[in-house]
């Protein structure tokens, strides 16, 4: 069986290739692809976007070899960059309970 | 209910804190930290190694800023690092299938 996060990186590749296989090249997600994972799969944190443009500027700031595409090593900085400030949020809690102790 | 990606992130979160709150600095891993994560969490990939000093080169290049501590930015890079040769490997795959057909 494999461990949390063995499950992790599989989850990681699946749902990006979920969407990235709907259409055009199946190894990169298109800004419709990208908006539909974004809806489905990270829809907290999309909601907590004012920018009713934030798709666009996410997919801009991601596309980094600027070929209109986004590939898994940039769909990976999403994840990462999300991820490390939800840990930065996590420490502060900490922080928080401790203090209150 | 969290979706699948996000709790892909939450795990990341959890099973780095798991092993940093071990010893020592709650917020990161020491070698030995390090070293049992691998050993629980990333065994087929440790047994791959061949070279018996593996956690400890893996170390060395996951401690950018030099501390002798793994933060979880620097974890988080060896994630990425394995997930992005993964999903290499899917590709290669995934053409070998389709070259069948």
């Amino acid at each position: 069986m494999p461990s949390e996060l063995e499950s992790c990186m599989e989850s990681l590749i699946k749902v990006f290739h979920r969407y990235a296989s709907k259409e055009g090249n199946s190894n990169s997600l298109s800004r419709r692809e990208l908006k539909e994972l974004m809806e489905n799969e990270l829809n907290t944190f999309l909601k907590s976007q004012k920018d009713p443009a934030a798709v666009d500027s996410i997919m801009k700031n991601l596309d980094t070899n600027g070929d209109g595409e986004v590939n898994f090593e940039e769909f990976v900085s999403l994840v990462v960059g999300l991820s490390i400030a939800c840990e930065q949020c996590y420490q502060l809690h900490m922080k928080k309970q401790q203090a209150m102790k």
